[in-house]
């Protein structure tokens, strides 16, 4: 079962994404953040590279997409918050949108 | 340029749909529908379906994907509401979900 992040942690884990795009959820111990592309065949190609990581980590993403873009929401049901599951998923996600 | 269906159009072609698990969206002139699986691969690869046939319609709908679910918006931008794109949309969406 995963744990919460701990204060050290998220002081040298979580920090870096949240300097380099990814933001605090208002109201919930979750991360979120807005991939952009520059069209439906980007963005699924992102997705469909990201989805397989999520199963391979048997951890998904709450996301959404619209055309270009692809809004995704990490946060771990069973630990009702961040853990470590969520900074690699993000971490991940990061190299396949570059 | 995509038309906004017809009042005949609507009671024609959308009515079925409305009447078969798709509703109208509060203050949008848009269809929702929600479709559920058994866990993300099944999720996933209806979505990958779609997407093909949204990409070959030139038609994106908006969806949002949490595991085994997934939640869709159609309407037409262009058209600032419903139209017969949204319509072969749905009808394509449902019969890759059965």
């Amino acid at each position: 079962m995963a744990e919460k992040l701990t204060q050290t942690e998220r002081d040298e884990d979580l920090a870096p994404l949240l300097a380099s795009g990814w933001s605090m959820v208002d109201g919930r111990d979750a991360i979120a953040r807005r991939f952009e592309f520059r069209n439906f065949i980007e963005a699924w190609g992102f997705m469909t590279r990201a989805a397989m990581q999520a199963e391979k980590l048997n951890h998904h993403p709450e996301w959404s997409n619209v055309y270009n873009t692809v809004d995704v929401t990490l946060s771990t049901h069973d630990a009702d918050g961040l853990t470590a599951l969520d900074v690699k998923l993000a971490k991940r996600m990061d190299k396949l949108a570059k």
